[in-house]
């Protein structure tokens, strides 16, 4: 029988820390925190593996999983005294998700369970407010999660009672009062689901225990999970757990908070709590909690015990921890620890001060920052001396600049988005149906809610601006405005966000870039240090060149020289070369072409000073450059002294079927070669010059699209002819590189052949995976999203290289390659260059570099040094 | 040192018919004749290796095959007690090609080298006329062939002389008239060239051996050997051999001979000779030569040495010989024997005759006809002897024979064809909605598209004639006829199409019926015997399987469903469920395509009797099935109840950039799964009916394009629910089969994964290629042919299977299959399945089974038996 129910609690938990993948994090740290002697309620978690049973066997329990769950219930009422059922002294519980990795408000919470009309007396004795008050909570929240009973149903009640006893806040009600509310709730139950509410705790537990399992595959989670590229199958766990009320009496209260600023990484205790609460008070944003340092004034004990945890949990976890407790009548209780969320920021300056703390070494504190995170920090910023019109101040809760539009629902956000508006999503608050909007919004501003909020959550999560608890801001959704100290914004209205100070500033403000410097420059410094993989960008022009260089670029991977055809009046002379009839016609067209290639690639040496680049030659389907309309194309036969019917005629006679698999790449050399010998020509004539300047430039050329080492050999042979034909001219002598995209299968299945003729592969995986899959990025929109949906695809294979397939042809490629070649330099240079992951299977595999947009450059360096660490070689 | 020279004759030659490959075909023959003692002029053989070298080397010959061409020279002098450019007795040379196989015409022969103004004299003692006329013969020759003087200057001049001498025939010439034109022929050399006709018949030797060499890369040979499929780098050896003359006396003569009759294969000895001539005059045809049976009144002796001989031959290469003998002053000497080339018919015959008499068993006459070649068989044919009005040749795309009067529609062509006339479909290209017009049709002439265009492929697909790419043939529309050079051809005029020439004649054409009997059955049940692969075709209608069965078909290995959706009315109801708003609308609409789709299946089952049907659910992208006019666009609507503008936004949304790889296949059925789900009911419905009524069918369903094995489990679980309940429904049990086509790179790289969910495989390599190489077969055309001029590619890559890449992922597809699934049937159903080398490479790989077009049934049997005879598993 397999173990289904870990017990935790009372310093002897059967789980531990690094059992997260069985126990949730949630459950693992409960364990791990009891094992070393800190209080929390004693409990047990149910694994994910009985998820993954739950749904793949219909929705039921697995065998042995009831008797399991019994003896742990008898376990924690071993440790309690209390009894599950008991009308004397009774045991409750909460019962919560725990996946993974956190997936804040995704999934179901019930609390208070085990309540029923036998076990309320024994709250009853104790305080019969917080009896009634308690079960009437407990019935709309199983109502709601557990058998999807309307919550505006229960609240209505509770309107209709307040308004009755003409009181105005929940708290005024009177004990009898909310008893005759949990009658009135019970009601609303039985005659929305036809059925009494459940008198019996076991079936109460089995109910929530599966609303939790259920709620695992909810829209909203399952969208979390696409866009934070979590498993559907990993499953959740789920914690059973005794209660402990942070709302009993006024000696309680509950709080949640960081062992560090996760904004801004400074070492200082931070956080918020609220007296006489129970913990959804304090996210749910409806009180403004207090500062966590007021706490040390109004129960010193309790918060010098809260202090001596905090710090031995980040001695024992080694990191900054995000912690929730609970205070029930003066006993501190911790209800959760886990790894802190925080910005690249924070996340960059906890690192680098934990080495100097020597918590942590170098080589952890590389793992520590999410290569992706640091995008957050490579993006403009609000400029300090941007003197905008301050219309209020919130909460900093996600740093970086926002400049958007306003709008004021999610749909809204998304809506605009996909028509190309910048927005920022304004709010009360945010729940998580808003997952979508927040994500196409440039930031979120919301009136309500504090650093822990939904929204300051979510938003830190996905590195996306944010300013929460603006409370100045009044919204009137039915007017589609708000309006903050008198000044009314309207939907469409400009405004910016600066989410590192809180401030909200009507219309745009100025941006400025970013920099790398201090702990990002000492943590970038330690990455150079252990990674193996070397970082090149990809840049067609000398000033993304030179951004890639400030960003730590080591060479140029990929210059893709067909964006120079389309500046200025150079499209003229590609467009005669096109529509030439003649090979002395072409060769004239390109003629005209020859002194601005050079140019381009004169200037683009200058900004590499000398670091590599590699050119690749014209690459897509001829096409895509000539004139399409009426006018352009007589516009062109004026030009060549044709017929308008001539120049639509050779236009027409380049359409093709699939441009992808068409006439383009070494295919247009083999049927024109004086094309790349125009190129070749360009690229050594800008090598000569400089060298001779002093420069000392070693042009890699890059040969793409080929499928067979014949036809690299006859491009290559003439491409080569020309290069030494000019170092001749020029009367010098230096070193050059041929090399080929590989980004056809059949070029990765005969790679050993390749690599005989080849100084370089540059993988293009873009167009690999497109062939190796068979689908057409331009195309595959239409059909991808039910590929998600429907679990065929866990995520965009054009932006995670699909290591099972597409990486078995690019492995295949390298062992083939370097059998033949075995000096061969091996890079990649699709859109995946710059992904983590992907950067991971790239030293794994033996590559040499990657090569990803500049702006990719600082992460992709960072996943390098992350796969070294990981991965010796 | 190489040994680049081999010697023959005597007796005692250095080399053996099984050297072919070094010596060519014409020069190991030439050594084993005189190995076995058949009287062959000495001489030596230059190999093809020096070929190789002589191109690799810009041209110029190897180290040290100067002194061993001397070498051979004095043995051959040694032989023959001539001596090279004595002027008493001189040895002569003819010096020829010779490649691995005969490429007959293709390349260039100079004779009675060695003659110079000293050794003319040698010859002149003999015979005086003989000897001008032999110099006059090798001046002209030699200009011609080794410095390219235009031999109409010698022509010219000799018609001259012949004038002025009032004579019609060359041989009316008197030696002194010869004599002079010697001189003039000398002077027109001069001028032509700017050198004296060369004198030392060392330099004429290397003149000549090197225009051997050059004529090995002229553009006819290099045109043969891609229409012969002949490697370019095999080179031609050079055979240097002793001149014998025909024309000496009249006791001399030439002629050529086969051991049996080429066209029939009747067992008779069958060639022509003519006395007092040179080998050219008989094939020149500028004398009618005798039948051979001739030579045995005209010279008893030499015909009984000559039958002997033949005898010999045969019984010693056991195979029928092409033989090329020479009587010199009564004396016999054969020239050339090989395996002589012959008619399909003849092929067939003489491999079975020869296994009846003994030389040969049974696996050696499976070895003995081409596959190919059977094509000839099976076909209508033009009568050879028509003799017709060539109106314009295209590409011989389908072979066959059509004659019939000219429509332009397939409308028209299906409403002409219920009227019971003949038609024959002109289109500038067809598309799938011609389907139905071209199954009426007697065949298609396209003026655009290749070999592999769609015109192409569905008649080969329908055994129809086509000649498609008739670049010539401009339509008209509007005036419904064709222009071509000049002749107006109106609807309703006859033509004739040959298909296996690719001729389009005007008029009616005689045809002759093929046969498929006798001999032709006997080879094909030694072909069934020896095999181990199975056959099958590939057939969408009744009509095609029944023909395939015919002709040995063991099942169909595809059914492609969507050809079933041009038929009739159901192109509206495919319309009606593509242009559905939602699933409802859908589901009707593909219950109204149920019937017909049961009844396709019924008649197909019924059809095949019980032999595995493989049944491919859709696959084209839907955008080939809407409407695309205006009008068809409004009749739709109006059938829909939309507007027209609805209709083409929805067939515009449909568009898209490479259809090639977009939403089609089993991605339809992801995003639809209803559509396969109908195709399965129809399915089983018709299984279900018929095998209540006692058939025994195994319906095998096949998913295409399935890249993933959760792409192939999602729309599995689908359709087999739907057989389930259909079993169910119909209360019966039977085997059923759920299989997937493998032609996406990422599905033979996964096949592991797949393999588990798959009851077969079945390599779809068109699509496989298409993306294996990045090549769009529908736009290939623009480029392919530069490929194979530039010889980057050797042959058609859609007809031939490539080895090297596609075959290596077919090879890794049936191993990773295999590694999970060991009882999984692997077939393939590319256009490759017909093809001879790619049956052999589904043998040695170890497929189950082939499948193509009815027509190469026949020929993927031999084949499949050629390649188990040749590698025994």
């Amino acid at each position: 029988m397999s173990k289904f129910v870990y017990f935790f609690g009372d310093g002897h938990s059967e789980g531990k820390a690094d059992m997260r993948n069985l126990l949730g994090g949630k459950g693992a740290n409960l364990a791990e925190m009891s094992n070393i002697g800190i209080p929390v309620p004693p409990g047990f978690t149910i694994t994910t593996d009985v998820c993954t049973i739950y749904y793949a066997n219909e929705k039921k329990w697995p065998e042995g999983l009831k008797e399991q769950v019994k003896e742990a219930v008898a376990k924690v009422e071993a440790t309690t005294g209390k009894k599950f059922g008991d009308p004397e002294n009774p045991l409750l519980f909460s019962v919560r998700s725990g996946a993974r990795v956190s997936m804040p408000g995704m999934m179901d919470t019930v609390l208070n369970l085990g309540l029923t009309d036998t076990t309320i007396k024994g709250l009853e004795k104790q305080n019969a407010r917080f009896a009634y008050d308690s079960y009437r909570r407990f019935i709309q929240m199983y109502g709601d999660v557990v058998r999807g009973v309307d919550h505006d149903l229960f609240e209505e009640a509770i309107e209709k009672a307040k308004n009755e006893a003409g009181v105005n806040n929940d708290s005024e009600l009177t004990p009898e009062q909310l008893n005759v509310l949990v009658a009135e709730y019970k009601a609303i139950y039985k005659k929305a689901t036809g059925e009494d509410f459940p008198q019996d705790p076991w079936t109460q537990l089995e109910g929530a225990v599966n609303a939790v399992f259920n709620s695992w595959d909810t829209d909203r989670a399952i969208k979390y999970r696409q866009l934070n590229n979590i498993p559907g199958n990993w499953g959740t766990a789920v914690n059973v757990q005794t209660m402990v009320y942070g709302n009993l009496n006024d000696s309680s209260g509950t709080g949640v908070a960081f062992t560090r600023n996760p904004a801004t990484g400074e070492n200082v205790f931070y956080g918020e709590y609220l007296m006489k609460a129970q913990g959804e008070d304090v996210v749910a944003g409806i009180r403004t909690p207090h500062e966590i340092a007021d706490l040390k004034e109004e129960m010193p004990v309790i918060y010098a015990e809260l202090e001596a945890i905090y710090h031995k949990l980040e001695q024992h976890y080694k990191d900054m921890q995000d912690i929730e407790f609970t205070i029930e009548d003066n006993k501190l209780y911790m209800l959760q620890t886990r790894n802190g969320k925080r910005t690249a920021a924070a996340a960059v300056r906890i690192a680098v001060e934990m080495v100097d703390e020597g918590l942590i070494d170098e080589k952890t504190a590389v793992l520590r920052v999410g290569p992706e995170q640091l995008d957050q920090l490579l993006h403009p910023m609000i400029d300090p001396n941007f003197k905008g019109d301050v219309l209020t101040k919130g909460l900093p809760a996600s740093p970086g600049a926002a400049v958007g539009r306003v709008v004021f629902t999610a749909q809204e956000a998304e809506e605009w988005n996909n028509k190309g508006e910048k927005v920022v999503l304004v709010r009360v608050e945010t729940s998580p149906e808003d997952i979508g909007g927040m994500a196409s919004a440039q930031g979120i501003l919301t009136a309500r809610g504090g650093m822990t909020s939904h929204a300051a959550v979510v938003a830190r999560g996905m590195g996306k601006c944010c300013v929460s608890g603006a409370g100045d801001v009044k919204v009137d959704f039915a007017k589609r405005t708000f309006n903050v100290g008198g000044t009314e914004v309207k939907e469409g209205d400009w405004i910016s966000l600066n989410g590192t100070t809180g401030e909200v500033f009507k219309g745009q403000a100025d941006l400025i870039e970013p920099q790398v410097a201090g702990d990002f420059a000492t943590l970038m410094g330690w990455a150079d240090k252990y990674r193996q993989v070397g970082v090149r960008t990809n840049a067609d022009t000398p000033e993304d060149a030179l951004r890639a260089r400030e960003f730590g670029a080591e060479g140029i991977g990929l210059c893709r020289t067909e964006h120079m055809f389309f500046k200025g009046d150079r499209i003229i002379s590609i467009r005669k070369m096109i529509l030439s009839n003649t090979e002395a016609e072409r060769r004239s067209a390109l003629d005209e072409l020859l002194p601005y290639q050079k140019d381009d690639f004169t200037e683009l040496f200058k900004a590499m000073k000398g670091l590599p680049v590699t050119i690749r030659l014209l690459d897509p389907p001829l096409h895509e450059f000539v004139p399409h309309t009426d006018q352009e194309q007589a516009q062109m036969a004026k030009k060549m002294g044709r017929t308008k019917e001539e120049v639509k005629a050779k236009v027409d006679s380049l359409e093709e079927f699939n441009p992808m698999l068409g006439h383009r790449g070494c295919r247009l050399a083999v049927t024109y070669p004086e094309i790349y010998e125009m190129q070749a020509r360009a690229i050594m004539e800008a090598a000569c010059e400089l060298n001779k300047e002093g420069y000392d430039i070693v042009p890699e050329i890059m040969i793409p699209l080929v499928g067979d080492v014949k036809e690299l050999s006859y491009v290559k042979d003439r491409v080569e002819k020309v290069v030494k034909d000019t170092l001749s001219d020029y009367g010098v002598s230096f070193g050059y590189q041929i090399g080929t995209m590989i980004e056809i299968p059949r070029a990765c299945l005969t790679a050993n052949e390749i690599a005989k003729e080849a100084d370089f592969f540059s993988f293009g995986t873009n167009d690999l995976t497109q062939m190796t899959y068979g689908f057409s990025r331009d195309d595959a929109g239409s059909f991808i999203k039910d590929y998600i949906d429907k679990k065929i695809l866990t995520s965009d294979v054009f932006a995670t290289l699909d290591q099972t397939g597409v990486g078995a042809l690019v492995e295949v490629a390298v062992e083939k390659g370097k059998s033949t070649n075995p000096g061969i330099k091996l890079g990649i240079c699709g859109e995946h260059g710059g992904d983590p992951a992907t950067v991971e299977f790239c030293h794994k595999v033996g590559l040499t570099y990657v090569s990803c947009s500049p702006f990719r450059v600082p992460i992709a360096k960072l996943a390098a040094a992350q796969a070294a660490v990981k991965n010796p070689r």
